[in-house]
């Protein structure tokens, strides 16, 4: 467990986001929230780091330039460059500019998340003008969205849009609730008082006076959302009077959950508005002419594709070097690598570890191992061979017995299981008879004998787990 | 084990693609192969079946006109309206608009894949062009394409475009190597001799001279595309000469293993072309417009949705209501539901089971309890629990043993697993003490005190395995 205290720099909203979930993961004592405004630097070590803003889906963002004895680092952080922003607070590219142009900007680190999408990503604002439309037309029905609860400015749209039909605002789901409350603490989010009310509230009203924001876009299968779409929530019931409008898209390895939620939203008898048939949806990230663009604002010396698959670094290296930035002078790096900038230019350092850290309940860190085991397990079952045995006399006490889960269906394997313990038996009378006292070896001649058995007459490789106890 | 005798009906190529996945499964002596030409009308118990010719990326497939004493049902089978197909053989719906003048149609049972999707879908030849635009922007490279092994017109104009450049072809992956061979024998795939190589040949010739027509296109993790991501292929290596074309489009459901297909061909340096940047792929399914012409043809008096996820069918049923089915007449039916025809109308009747059937290794079906099984083990992993108890004495003779997998990371968790050993020795000896000497209550027990135990103390719920053995 690392035990650095934590200071960490962003602006209020972000801290604010930050701050929910590392009070939820109860580590709120080793964090130290600093505040940062709108082109604010700060000494942070030996580096001057600016906080330049950017237009992104989370209001409030700010691209990263560290200026340092090396020249500029500068991290695009998540953006795109939208010219009319639901906030009015734009990207600040007249400082990009000036820094690009005074400094010089040593290396770029930017998002390639769209980077093989062409043209150029639509203003959230598009997306308000829609939703207005759909409330329209669905005048009559109840109307329940799902968005990223950190989407402040879709759930400002779409709070905007159901105020203007005259509806009440509810938020279903524990983070939507908290952010919408964070938003308002703050003044990002706009909604009067009068139009919001609780969840639980929402059946003193008729259904077209209603308008539940709801978590669960992404079709998380414990989300809100997945919820409703399986008829378990207990403050809403999804039915043939309701509209859901899905105002985001399936991030990619979701799209199977979100196909589920929309499937069964549908089998309730609700009509489903999603991004594959209405534009209810606006990335937050920039498309290859943004970031055409904004390369031609920054003109980096070198160039760091960063944020996305493989498939997308590729896409925006070569975007990098359309734009001018010699091919030797373009980085395609991956989770753990270090680059160590000096004089002589940029260049691959050691790597450090880096990836996924899983946890479960309340052990901290699962480990490999145990997602290894959980996989072979996952894949083929599990079968337990115990055995007792009396080393002194080298006879078997009690057993084998064998006990299978996920393996096969036990009464059609009775007579399969016997003939395995009889091959089990009859290996370990072996390696008795031979002088094997060592329970350890046993276990090593009781799995080879199951295993080989096991495979050979079901052609499946179950997990192993020999058990042998001396008395 | 169903053993009636099965009579397949099809067309010659239909025949031989089914005739290999039979014979992979053993069941070739358990079927009799039944050809059927294009327009012919069989008798099949008391009804009258009738192959009617349609378009799909499948070449020789067929709607089946059932006619029956309750009038036409009639399957649309896969199909799209493809206007100018690969091999000219069109969909007959002359005979589709006779059959509905003449008789009448009083169901029709219709593709929903692509219900959603607006226009009409684009013609098969139409991805030909692209291909061959795309052979000539890579000629000094060596291609590998990958699509369905099913899909003998995309291979018939991948082999065009490789034979006009002046390449080889060799298949990669057994059902790509089956089914051009299929194919060929049966007339529907043309490739001259000359072009065609064996895989293990292609290092005779230079890179720009071949062109490796590959299996794998859905990022299968064992298909032939997926090794050659990993570099596990025996027979070809990728790498910064190789431009991949994935001539095709994730199924929902598989777009993460594509994903990972792509960023791992990335890797090895190959250009990868895919349907997000070029039009490499054309459906082989009927889009909104297809369906709305189709409708118009048929014009049947009832409509069932089928073969598509829930979405598509509800998307299909709104088509057929708009084409003028009345909308108690459109039935939204899912897998296991049937359908009663009678002088009424048609009604639903019994379900009857249907579903998938899991099978792993030579066991067959897996059962839904194992896999429910298997499901618990690959989240939460599993505590087996030995202990051996001599019933008379009222003592325990060895154990509590505890054995994890999947759980927690043993070595951490020593201190845990002795606590448990005792929690559960302490359980044990107060049943005996109790008077309790059967078996099976002794192990209600154990798993009562193991769980107990390891959720307080962990928060997560493996599967607990108590074993309970006499002496």
């Amino acid at each position: 467990m690392r035990s650095t205290p934590l200071p960490i720099f962003g602006s209020r909203l972000t801290l604010g986001l930050a701050r929910n979930r590392i009070e939820e993961a109860g580590l709120l004592g080793r964090c130290e929230f600093v505040p940062v405004a709108d082109g604010d630097r700060v000494d942070i070590g030996p580096f001057g780091v600016e906080f330049v803003p950017v237009t992104h889906s989370v209001p409030h963002a700010h691209a990263i330039a560290v200026h340092t004895t090396q020249g500029v680092v500068l991290h695009s952080g998540d953006y795109k460059l939208d010219l009319t922003p639901v906030d009015d607070r734009r990207c600040d590219l007249a400082r990009l500019g000036q820094i690009a142009a005074t400094e010089g900007v040593r290396v770029l680190l930017a998002d390639s998340t769209n980077a093989e999408e062409p043209g150029f990503a639509p203003s959230e604002t598009s997306v308000g003008q829609v939703l207005h439309n759909l409330f329209s037309e669905h005048r009559d029905r109840r109307i329940i969205t799902a968005s990223f609860a950190s989407h402040l400015h879709r759930i400002q749209q779409i709070a905007d849009a159901a105020v203007a039909s005259g509806r009440k605002v509810a938020t279903l789901g524990l983070s939507m609730r908290k952010n919408v409350r964070l938003g308002r603490d703050l003044g990002v989010v706009d909604i009067p008082e009068s139009s919001l009310i609780d969840i639980e509230e929402i059946d003193r009203y008729r259904p077209e006076e209603i308008c539940v924001i709801s978590t669960g876009s992404q079709g998380e299968p414990m989300s809100a959302l997945a919820l409703l779409a399986r008829g378990e929530n207990r403050f809403v019931t999804v039915d043939e009077r309701d509209t859901v409008i899905l105002s985001s898209h399936a991030i990619p390895g979701n799209e199977s959950n979100v196909n589920r939620v929309i499937d069964g939203l549908l089998r309730r008898g609700a009509r489903v508005v999603h991004s594959g048939v209405a534009d209810v949806h606006a990335t937050g990230h920039a498309q290859a002419d943004d970031i055409k663009t904004y390369l031609s604002i920054v003109e980096p010396e070198w160039y760091v594709p960063i944020h996305g698959e493989y498939r997308h670094l590729v896409a925006n290296a070569a975007l990098g070097r359309r734009m001018g930035v010699a091919s030797d002078q373009v980085m395609l790096c991956e989770d753990g690598d270090v680059i160590v900038i000096d004089d002589d230019g940029l260049r691959l350092g050691d790597r450090v570890p880096a990836g996924y850290v899983y946890v479960d309940g309340i052990i901290g860190d699962v480990g490999t191992g145990v997602i290894r085991d959980r996989r072979v397990l996952a894949e083929e079952g599990v079968v337990v061979v115990v055995v007792t045995v009396d080393v002194q006399s080298a006879e078997i006490v009690t057993g084998p017995e064998i006990i299978t889960r996920g393996w096969v269906y036990a009464p059609e394997a009775e007579d399969l299981l016997d003939e395995a313990c009889d091959t089990v038996a009859e290996a370990v009378q072996r390696a008795l008879g031979g002088g094997v006292r060592d329970v350890e070896a046993l276990e090593r001649d009781v799995r080879r004998a199951a295993g080989k058995f096991v495979n050979e007459r079901t052609r499946r490789r179950p997990m192993i787990v020999p058990v042998v106890m001396e008395t």
